[in-house]
């Protein structure tokens, strides 16, 4: 028995981002998707994820389904709530950046400032903004999961694009057209991206 | 281009914990460490993490450090915050897990009802808890940090062991002994126990 162990402060090993990204092979990043509901964020997520996994990137999708039940279960949508959500995933996403992975967030996160502050939470040019761009008819249309519909009716106060505004990135890393641009080329086009940013090997 | 994308509902491609843990090749679990402040939780974590990461195993260590000043740097010490703070720290290591990531939480946890809250979050056998046992006089006489000495001088009113209780888990999946036990041993211990539990191959 060592008993050196009793009396010292144990040897502090610390296993840094950067160990994670050469067990792992790749950098990693926040992919932060915005747009509209209905404008095929978590889609793009899911699809770009799966085309990642293939090539052997360690990734994650966060979105409404495993945050806002789980770590957000607490808030609701009025404004602080709204705010402290985004505040909330942006850490999540910096975590899981830490942990060598490639964060993905799908979440309409409509004011800039929200955005500026999980951009901020990491180096620079870690954050790389998409925004996915869509009218808002043609995502009224589709209305996925009818909230439109509610929203019209009154039932969803502060919904964005028809109660309350949503701000556009004003310089995003890329935008996709989800109207015009197929599921397939927009995969493409993030991929395209991260080679640009050397995430993945050209 | 693909005219389809307008107006269907795009595939929903989902990559699953069980693909993520294919990828790393190695199970992902919750190593949830709970002990007195200074029992050494953090140092067992780290030096785990270290151990782990030469063995090409996925990572990361939840603790004040990287969780109290960015995920929960909006919570305080009261009572109904510790135990938001404990519940954000369950959630973010089920994520981890689903990431596929080994998860290891370095929090005080002195409360029964909160690790158990936690434990749930995840499938049965996926959360091990493992209690850094160490008599409060020596956590108090190692004083790392200086915060029992500020506790004795009523400077930190609840103070865990001091001016609030802990309590020791009934059933851990391992109990370490660090104040007999050298680090080194008391990484064994917790190696051994991936093994029985098939998380590390034997």
């Amino acid at each position: 028995m060592d008993k050196k162990s009793t009396n010292t402060v144990w040897h502090q090993a610390i296993i840094t981002r950067d160990d994670r990204e050469k067990l792992h092979q790749h950098k990693s990043v926040i992919l932060w998707f915005t747009g509209l509901s209905g404008a095929g964020k978590s889609s793009l997520a899911h699809a770009l994820e799966e085309h990642l996994y293939h090539l052997g990137i360690s990734t994650f999708v966060l979105d409404g389904d495993n945050v806002r039940h789980g770590l957000c279960g607490d808030l609701g949508f009025s404004d602080a709530d709204r705010v402290e959500n985004i505040r909330r995933i942006g850490e999540l996403a910096k975590l899981m950046v830490e942990a060598g992975v490639i964060a993905l967030t799908a979440f309409i996160s409509p004011f800039q400032t929200d955005r500026l502050v999980a951009r901020k939470l990491v180096p620079e040019g870690d954050f790389l903004e998409i925004y996915c761009r869509c009218p808002l008819e043609v995502c009224e249309q589709r209305d996925v999961k009818g909230m439109y519909k509610k929203a019209r009716a009154g039932q969803i106060p502060f919904f964005t694009g028809i109660g309350s505004a949503y701000e556009p990135p004003e310089q995003p890393e890329l935008i996709v057209d989800t109207d015009q641009q197929s599921l397939t080329e927009s995969v493409q086009a993030v991929i395209e991206l991260l080679r640009q940013r050397g995430v993945l090997s050209a």
